[in-house]
């Protein structure tokens, strides 16, 4: 009730009389009322029913590594859902091994969580016998568990990437390069996939020029000194996410080339560099809000068919997409 | 074992030779592993003794916001030693709220956690007798709390302003605003009372600019507007944390003035911005890391005096301190 009214912005007691349905409360306050305890999930008898079933109220969240802030966005936007629910939240790093994550796993389970929000690391459903024994709710995200019949909720990568070729397209680019992250990763490959038949959809010319990662500044810095400066340049660049653009502004400025560049994912500083870089967002606060709404509903009962949901990006545009590159000016 | 293994790049029964003091190990091996087993804390008996003592294998984190990449490094740290030790993180933020810090505190306590790590909101001691009855070890890190006897992890906030100063002033600058976060921070009027006391030292002319937040773009452009204007010009600013920092780039970029500047914290494209940002390095890791390996001292039965470590901070020199400022060139 008190983060309802904090949300809401009054009384305790308001937020009392709107559930309990007492007068006294101006009817354009009840709604807002009303629409804060419908998004943050509350019910009256929630905590009840769930003492009842002989819940822990723990949730786990295993992501790749906290201190990326993708992940620590997720992670700030999953352990309010679950505190707003009394809750609370262990989280784990899996560091990108498989076999950590499944360690980990067994851990939380062993742990008796009554649910775990998952990052996979790998792509091969969790087979191991503890975990599918457990009967644990887990929900997916970012990437899906082939084979997996859990809820996900995935970000629109093909989207996203068709969005970034579309701009640099309209602003005049025809020669443009795509970075991508590992391969490993189910996203890079969704987002060269999208890359590669964007690309021929819009009939630019030649093959398309792709690299996979995982990328250095240096690996960048060698692949643009060629791009940038053959028959036919690269005047503009798409990065995979945010480790990659990170390391393409580096290699850039290191060879004071300046070539057109959409980023994928935002970043805090994107709008003070010169100039100003266009990025692909696409939320980790919302996917993360999204996958423990989804836990939630299913530790209340929702036994409904598991859903996957596909949330919409958003080209961000600045400054960096829309002026013609080539070396250094 | 899997972990020493991995982190000393042998196999796991190598790792078994040399804690059980077998052959077939080389001497520079055998002196790798032993650092590492070290460096992780890994003793054979430890869990053993846990167990024994009836501890869960979980502790907490209690921080302001995880979003915040401050405080993701320190749980990223804190977690990694967790695991290592076999322990599992249940992170919480209270978001700046001692209510919200103590509710999180006593849910930590009542679900029996071993011990807690906190980034704590206020400064008066947790005189809540569930807190204080409990007997739950406690680490505080970043803010001391007043009359706490606690292990507490600091950073030498005073040492890094002072260095922020020395810096400016060696490259000619005579005056120097402070633009400093919230003083209900702990941290927030260490540094402004370092940058008076060095102001001073320093024989530096007229009484110390000093204004204090919480700031925004607007507050620091209203600020600057008037500071880089007036009779004696501010040629330079120090600012307070991450979070003024980015504000005061802003407010820069928006006023077309370029003053010389030293933030307080590192970040990550510090090093892209033009010009290239001087900053005080705190090494949130770090703190993260030393106040998790002093819980678990605590848990392992460490009854020494309670200890307060102040971690030194580093200044890293880019190119934002080094040029004159003033109005647009």
């Amino acid at each position: 009730m008190a983060d309802v009214a904090a949300e809401a912005h009054v009384s305790v007691k308001t937020v009392s009389r709107v559930v309990n349905h007492e007068p006294g409360v101006r009817p354009d306050t009840a709604e807002r009322v009303k629409a804060v305890i419908e998004r943050l999930g509350f019910r009256r008898n929630d905590g009840a029913r769930l003492i009842r079933q002989g819940r822990t109220f723990t949730i786990g969240l295993v992501v790749e590594d906290l201190a990326n802030p993708f992940y620590s966005q997720i992670g700030a936007a999953v352990e309010r859902e679950a505190r707003i629910r009394q809750h609370q939240l262990i989280t784990a790093s899996a560091e990108g091994s498989p076999t950590r994550e499944r360690a980990v796993l067994e851990a939380l389970i062993a742990r008796r969580v009554d649910g775990i929000v998952v990052v996979p690391a790998g792509e091969t459903p969790s087979a191991d016998p503890t975990v599918e024994a457990s009967g644990t709710p887990i929900v997916y995200m970012d990437r899906p568990v082939r084979g997996a019949t859990n809820d996900t909720v995935l970000s629109d990568n093909q989207g996203g990437v068709r969005s970034a070729v579309e701009h640099l397209v309209a602003h005049g680019h025809r020669h443009i390069a795509f970075l991508g992250d590992d391969p490993g990763f189910w996203t890079a490959r969704q987002r060269r996939e999208s890359f590669v038949s964007t690309h021929r959809a819009l009939g630019l010319p030649g093959p398309p020029r792709v690299s996979m990662g995982p990328h250095t500044t240096t690996s960048i810095r060698d692949l643009l000194a060629v791009w940038a400066h053959d028959s036919d340049p690269t005047t503009a660049v798409i990065t995979g996410n945010n480790r990659v653009t990170l390391a393409a502004l580096h290699a850039m400025r290191d060879l004071r080339v300046s070539l057109s560049m959409v980023g994928y994912d935002d970043f805090e500083l994107a709008g003070l560099l010169d100039p100003p870089v266009t990025v692909v967002h696409q939320d980790p606060a919302a996917m993360g809000q999204k996958a423990a709404q989804q836990l939630f509903a299913r530790l209340l009962g929702d036994e409904s068919a598991p859903q996957t949901v596909v949330m919409a990006t958003r080209l961000i545009v600045r400054a960096s997409g829309t002026r013609r590159g080539g070396p250094a000016r």
